[in-house]
């Protein structure tokens, strides 16, 4: 059956990559003169102005709107939480899972502030205390009860590798036909997943682990000694090849940071922005572009993650993100404060008079 | 009867400064503990808790909300505008607050995407333009027909900088009895007013004329020179003292910095959180200092604007701003963005389940 679905997942991949395509600038361009219009001194929004410039290219529509938003919370755990890389024991994901079905995280009220849906994925959380069942915006696509330890051997199969990018763009699908959006964001939850992560920066970004290794929820010197071991051991037993993106994701990566990289894929397909929230989501997104590089064009940064890997995935993946305040808690909640950004600047690109309408002076 | 309202502006600082206390530490203790206790790794919303304990405190209330919001826009000329300073006609300055009044400003836009109302005062903007009565928001105090030329002598006379501070005490008044809010942001118009700003900025933080001036709405080389050398002069005509803010407003300042300081003021009375904009209310907040050292405690810096003086003008306030966009366009506009993340903050602290209530083990 996980081959049958690797299978599906692969064409699912195959049928979503061919889609994408360099983002429209024939609309950025018309976007950036519009901008130049308003009354106000050219640049004088800075980032805000490029911003909706980059969204109108990315829609290819010269004045953009962020209506609708979503974010994709992705969740799985990890064979290597069992190694002690965390703060925090196992049983947190799911517990966190159910605590984002009753609305009582920090990613539920960030998104309520943003007016932004929720959509919850189990990729593969151990324990059987999550639904079996899709509804009010989970769904249960459990690859697995848990990667297995990178520091030991593959994460996953390479199926299943393809399976878990599969299931994020199934998901990002099954949302867009329920409702569409104007902008989609990403996000992760798993104990354990800065280890994986920082094994695929270390891998796409060709730096030592220890470069790529943070202190993830807050672990002390010891223990990250002890991390910063588990990566380099996780590179040397499985010798990831950067140019292969699945097969990175296989050997030292995760199921939900799969999925993310699918949600990025799928959103490059359909032209729609998607925001990366912090380190684990970076990650998820080196996946997609080693898989396909045109959709780092469908990117915005959300914000620098305090995680010490995040810098070189972003450099990496081209991006300057929008926000600096020393967030690390991932699950999406610094993209949904982006989200805001993204939609104040759509909104300055569309509802500001030019010089024109407003009769004032130009210089 | 500029007199006379100069000493009803003296006696409205006055009652005012009278008011202001420091912020509540009880509450911000309450507050951090609360962080402290929600399901997600301490401090690992970094900044976004930090501004909610600082609004618990500022609001004395462990649970603040930040439901009605309010920008004040402060308008006037300046006498300098004349010497050829700004890249633009000194007609814009109407222009604009014209612009406001229909809605088609960048600070209509951002305030209405931030839920923010706004209230525009002309404070005294030159020319015949500007409505003469209150309404819709508008507050007609024009104080007079612009602010002297700082390079040649003082901007206004003591009387009137006390007005001028009572102005933004006043407006901030009728704002929160016609409709009481939670937090209130400054923004300003004014063609040529980044030179009071960098003068004012030059004489409080102490530094050179050279390193408080940058490039305004974008002069080039030349105008950058003749821009210095107008504030080297205003600072040597006029030898303002630092420790006397009213005086050092009316020596080299400016009728709209100085009602923003009276909204400072105002709001550091009612102990409500007041976003500070850019370079501009950077400006008139260092006036309002030098009055009550206390009300920098009542302060949240929104952004880092791109204007050279800036920085130091944050430096003495003590302020990290929360953005970084690169924006230097005034009228509020970095403030209305940074309202939606102390709204975002305080809604993590009061809406987020703790670990108990979640059902979460903590580490």
């Amino acid at each position: 059956m996980t081959a049958a679905k690797g299978i599906e997942g692969m064409n699912m991949i195959e049928t979503t990559v061919r889609k994408i395509t360099g983002i429209d600038s024939a609309a950025a361009g018309a976007a950036r003169a519009r901008q130049d219009a308003l009354a106000k001194p050219r640049g004088s929004l800075g980032r805000l102005e490029d911003l909706s410039v980059r969204i109108a290219g990315i829609r290819g529509d010269s004045r953009p709107v962020v209506r609708e938003r979503i974010v994709f919370v992705m969740a799985a755990d990890h064979g290597v939480a069992l190694d002690g890389v965390s703060a925090y024991p196992r049983e947190v994901t799911p517990q966190m899972v159910l605590n984002f079905l009753s609305g009582g995280a920090a990613i539920n009220v960030l998104a309520r502030s943003a007016g932004c849906r929720v959509a919850i994925t189990d990729c593969g959380v151990a324990g059987g205390l999550l639904p079996v069942s899709d509804g009010n915006g989970f769904y249960a696509r459990k690859i697995a009860e848990g990667s297995f330890d990178i520091s030991k051997g593959p994460a996953m199969t390479r199926g299943e590798a393809e399976r878990a990018i599969g299931i994020g763009i199934e998901v990002f699908e099954a949302e867009y036909a329920k409702r569409p959006f104007d902008i989609a964001a990403t996000g992760d939850m798993g104990i354990g997943n800065t280890t994986p992560s920082s094994a695929l920066v270390a891998v796409f970004a060709g730096i030592p682990a220890r470069e790529a290794t943070g202190r993830g929820t807050g672990i002390d010197d010891r223990t990250f000694e002890l991390k910063v071991g588990i990566v380099e051991r996780a590179l040397s037993i499985n010798a990831p090849d950067p140019l292969d993106g699945i097969g990175t994701l296989a050997k030292v990566g995760g199921f939900e940071i799969g999925a993310i990289a699918g949600v990025v894929l799928a959103a490059a397909a359909r032209k729609i922005p998607v925001v990366i929230d912090g380190f684990i989501s970076a990650a998820g997104a080196l996946v997609a572009r080693a898989i396909e590089p045109l959709c780092a064009e469908y990117m915005i940064a959300a914000h620098r993650s305090a995680e010490t890997g995040h810098r070189a995935a972003l450099e990496l993946l081209g991006l300057e993100p929008l926000l600096d305040l020393g967030m690390r808690l991932g699950e999406g909640t610094g993209a949904a404060l982006a989200i805001t950004l993204c939609d104040a600047a759509c909104r300055v690109l569309d509802e500001t008079a030019t010089f024109g309408e407003a009769g004032v002076s130009d210089r």
